[in-house]
């Protein structure tokens, strides 16, 4: 169907706790990305820049796209700040798609970006619990674990077989996360580990959830006319689709999957003309194991309560017929909220190129990035080929 | 130079210190821009939200976006927050733009809202303070108003005549504010009083700063091929430009102008194909009397160091050659940071389409809106001709 972008270049921080603050992070990130155009960058033909972050701990709450001007180099850059709490750098991807398509610029820069781990406890809890829904959530004291643990737990009602399947998300995305050197938790885990973790919110053990990471991500997209001025392998954005839901759990129907990734998904797929059991690698939001599950199933990647079979058939592992989260996922990788939505954009550009070091998968030429925000009250997907 | 985009419906809360909560407000200005299209509106047609807010007070910090989803009726609609502080609603109109220009959608809501009365004013300090420069201005105590007195006080030294053109641009926005039903404030002033009200941040005085208001306002922005299956008259978007700045003034080496509104200008009316003084009408960012002035010269409505003569003139009033801010400006209308941008284009929806009743100025067929972030670090301009 034709290609709506490209991205021509891509850069990562670490991710974890790092003494770092924000702009060093968001700095490294740029500077990474505009290192990593094959034949070069001037800086100065970048035409709009998105920054995607919750502002995390309140460091800079209003107005901080106008930093990105400043760590990029370019003064003046008309920037602007894309927020939708986790799914915040899937959606300014998206914007950045859409402003190349109309033809009002060539190249734009992406960045994600969240510092969390500079707060206490409190404030952090009151930051996270702020994106999920106020007024029958935060204020009733529910968590997002409580909130996975919730859509876990009825899932797993349904399937029961479930359970071993999300001990295999933990093991299988601590094993990718252990290659990667920018991922927050670099230590392989056994099954029978992930299964005797300390309950959290119950189903859900501590290594099914995600951790509070620092980090930032970037990204150079172009226009497909200009893509090649920029590198001879770019990757190419044919698709991309968003949605939302109600925020609250109790308002929706189904619980056992994400209205908003399926009907996302839906828009991707068709712009992209791809099917989605023909991409060759995903990167999906993995916050905590359940959510990986579902997403299996509202990418459409396998059906409805097939996500357990699927996992633990290994065809989501690194070797397997379609690779999941092979950077680590939020689970391993981590997941500083801004950022990870750029991140998984990050590892399709290094996968699709075949530039992954020792965790490249095996010759994937298309992927898909599902980026979710909440407790999939937003959703954002996009689709890939290799260039 | 062709349009981009067409506003084929615009809908307004009251702004002011008011009972409703975040989300009435958004729902009045929802409701009344699809009661406005001419041809009725099937709101399924709507294939993209935007949500400009700082999300003032913390309502819904993160994820907000979602609620435009509810509140409109389009249950999974795909919906983004845009936030780059009192320029949000700016920025978001350019993103619904670029939207439809790019093809991938044919019809977007843009709401922008602010809910800013509801908190203490130590927390409301807080917000505000927040989208200024964190590091150098906000912790070592400068407020807003400081800021701009610093800029007045500076631009005052130059142009000492201009003192009398601050009275001037509230006595002419307070006597537009009160023909206009959703406005803040409906009171006559006089000079006198604009120039013996109590000092806030010398130069500037009471009735040289806006108000603290609560409000809404929403635009339907359709691809200019459709506009006309909603409405004969559109109002067209020819035009759009965005550029950033230092945060902290201290960074830039011009404090008598912005810089970010000279670029954003620049780039607006080169792509509308429209000189600045050819416009008839303007909607500038007026949170101070101060920002009036500089706005008439970033804008290019006269030269440098021409705006207080300008103003003087009688030019920017109502009956005047270029009128400026007819609705009352931010500064009589009232400034709900996340609704002012989307406000401006509402104002000239009306005025284009000879819909402003008592306010109406006389046969305006272009305009340009200026919408500022924070002391200029962020500045988003939109040139618009009559259908």
């Amino acid at each position: 169907m034709g290609h709506r972008a490209a991205i021509v270049g891509a850069g990562h921080s670490r991710f974890g706790v790092l003494p770092e603050g924000p702009r060093a992070l968001l700095r490294t990130a740029l500077d990474g990305a505009a290192a990593s155009v094959d034949h070069g960058l001037d800086r100065a033909r970048i035409g709009r820049g998105y920054l995607a972050t919750l502002g995390f701990g309140g460091w800079q709450l209003g107005n901080s796209s106008a930093l990105l001007a400043e760590e990029l180099g370019v003064p003046g850059l008309a920037t602007l700040r894309v927020e939708n709490a986790c799914a915040s750098g899937g959606f300014a991807l998206q914007e950045a798609v859409r402003a190349v398509a109309s033809g009002a610029v060539d190249l734009v820069a992406v960045a994600g970006l969240e510092k969390m781990t500079d707060v206490s406890a409190a404030r952090r809890r009151y930051w996270l619990g702020v994106s999920g829904d106020t007024e029958w959530e935060r204020q009733a004291g529910l968590t997002f674990a409580g909130v996975y643990g919730l859509i876990a737990s009825e899932y797993l009602a349904a399937h029961p077989e479930a359970a071993e399947a999300l001990a295999a998300v933990a093991v299988k995305n601590h094993a990718n996360g252990a290659l990667n050197p920018n991922a927050h938790f670099r230590k392989p885990i056994t099954r029978e580990q992930a299964r005797a973790s300390p309950r959290v919110a119950d189903p859900l053990g501590l290594y099914d959830c995600c951790p509070v990471s620092d980090g930032a991500a970037a990204l150079l997209i172009a226009s497909p006319e200009h893509a090649r001025s920029f590198t001879d392998t770019p990757v190419y954005i044919d698709g991309v689709g968003a949605a939302s839901d109600y925020l609250a759990l109790q308002e929706r129907p189904d619980r056992r999957g994400f209205a908003a990734s399926r009907r996302a998904a839906a828009v991707a797929f068709q712009e992209a003309g791809v099917a989605p059991t023909e991409v060759g690698l995903a990167e999906v939001h993995d916050c905590f194991t359940i959510a990986e599950l579902l997403a299996l199933e509202d990418l459409g990647l396998c059906g409805r309560g097939e996500a357990a079979k699927l996992t633990l058939s290994g065809a989501t592992e690194r070797s397997g017929a379609c690779p999941v989260n092979p950077d680590g996922g939020l689970k391993s990788k981590g997941h500083p909220i801004g950022a990870s939505g750029v991140s998984q954009a990050y590892e399709v550009f290094l996968q699709l190129r075949g530039a992954a070091g020792p965790r490249q998968v095996r010759s994937a030429r298309s992927a898909v990035t599902h980026n979710v925000g909440g407790a999939g009250a937003t959703a954002a997907v996009a689709v890939y080929t290799a260039g």
